[in-house]
């Protein structure tokens, strides 16, 4: 399996993008939040009722032109377990669009807590003699600062249930070269965690060639993406750092095989507040646009 | 404050420990299990109802003679939405018997990323003009793969709600050599990790000369734990593994000053099973007589 799902969802709508569902109460339009705050009032439970509102009209806009979605766990959390809730019922909404989900929830533990982590997200978990999927996701992401044991738990439930995961090697932010870019006998760590990645996962082979074990390279460093690309032909990445963090459409280029596939290059903000830049333009309309516009600028990158 | 109030507590209690709650539904007594499955079911929300019930029993069991508990994240999440809820209301019963709560999440994002995980774990979430407590933890775990631009934020909340936390350098499980052990110029990783965390920490002094940001180190490296005491003496260490990972008091006996300080030493499994080793006890005498025998194990290594 690995991320075979993924791969044909890029197939057949020709754009190997992903829309980050990082969702902010400013945000939301009004009228969405009217009606959640009316139904359970300024609360957290009101604020989680507008996000997941908010996610659906999104899903709703571009379900049949962009393959993914990546809800960030972080902008969920903050609502305590009712933003949590949201992003169950999230993940949910968007499957039953046909969207791949990837939980960008950058989990690392050791191996016995990972194990709990990757039911809970990916697998199923049990009670009793009864079996409960507690999240769902398709892929998640994963910090690998604490090795190995802590990422085979991981591939366990991957191969069980089909599943893939997502390990940090050169994130978008700045001070990323805090630690990723120290070098080891002139090897920058994070192509040591790209290494890593390719060793694990070789027991998650995938039809087209990638395996089920990919790494996050920011868009902020093409130069970086393009040496991971010509390093480990077999690892599909995700790219974050697309259009709000400053990367653009020939930043990418590198990222992809001439197939058009091995990457996937996520954005947030130009999506989810599309709507605030096109004013007399309904949420569903603004959100498309955007989201075709990227397809463009990524596409002749992408299938070239 | 950093983590003064956790120190007056360790000071009042003369025990340095923290109760791991990292509950597993095997770990449960069959009559708690009852009771929850009774109410809700064999289901998610019924699991999440026994694990509260059973963190309620251990809470109740050895709130005076230990100042702290740590749930394990991981092991709610695996029970979806409804076990995050479980996880809060254990925050807010722990606090409600005068316990400090360290909320082990190990997050670690991007900068505004790590806002919203800082508002949700240790600080205050705003709906329009209403501000809510999340989760409400007095200090939580942060992994420091993507470099300061991850921490600032935290160190933010911390100053602005006098919170605490801690990053991870070595972790107690065997592959944390993988990347953590890499030299450089003949220093660790986890050692540049921890001339980070006291750099990062230099913001949030504390009164009894630790600063807010704590390092995580496992029982398992009793040498490296030596060594990062001797180096930096204002750096406060979280350190799992002890007991049931294989970590014992003569292990971390460096760990300390000469005050019985700068450490806190935590242990899960052990405590949290101990009803069942102990036939004829009820939860609650076996859990307060291992909390008393790990403190007679560390005690003398702290307090010398």
């Amino acid at each position: 399996m690995s991320f075979d799902p993924l791969i044909e969802k890029i197939l057949k709508t020709k754009n190997p993008t992903v829309m980050g569902l990082d969702p902010k109460l400013e945000y939301i339009p009004n009228g969405i939040k009217k009606e959640a705050f009316e139904a359970y009032g300024k609360t957290l439970e009101g604020a989680a009722e507008a996000i997941f509102l908010f996610n659906k009209a999104l899903i709703d806009a571009v379900w049949d032109i962009v393959p993914a979605v990546k809800p960030q766990a972080a902008f969920y959390e903050m609502y305590g377990w009712q933003g949590v809730r949201a992003l169950s019922d999230t993940i949910i909404y968007a499957q039953s669009k046909g969207m791949y989900v990837i939980v960008d929830a950058k989990r690392g533990d050791i191996g016995s807590t990972m194990e709990a982590y990757a039911e809970g997200w990916l697998g199923v978990t049990k009670v009793e003699d009864e079996s409960y999927i507690p999240f769902g996701g398709d892929a998640m992401t994963v910090n690998g600062y604490l090795g190995s044991d802590a990422i085979e738990p991981m591939i366990m439930v991957c191969q069980t249930w089909g599943k893939a995961i997502f390990v940090l090697a050169k994130t978008s932010n700045p001070s990323s070269s805090d630690l990723q870019d120290i070098l080891i006998e002139d090897v920058p760590i994070y192509e040591i965690m790209a290494h890593y990645c390719t060793r694990w996962g070789e027991t998650l082979p995938g039809e087209y060639g990638y395996a089920g074990v990919g790494a996050v390279v920011g868009a902020t460093y093409p130069e970086q993406l393009k040496a991971l690309r010509r390093k480990f032909p077999g690892l599909f990445f995700l790219v974050p750092g697309y259009g709000a963090q400053g990367g653009g459409g020939a930043d990418i280029v590198s990222a992809y095989d001439e197939y058009g596939l091995g990457a996937i290059v996520n954005a947030s903000r130009s999506l989810m507040c599309a709507w605030q830049k096109a004013p007399g333009k309904s949420l569903e309309e603004a959100t498309r646009e955007e989201a075709l516009r990227m397809k463009a600028d990524i596409q002749p990158a992408a299938f070239r």
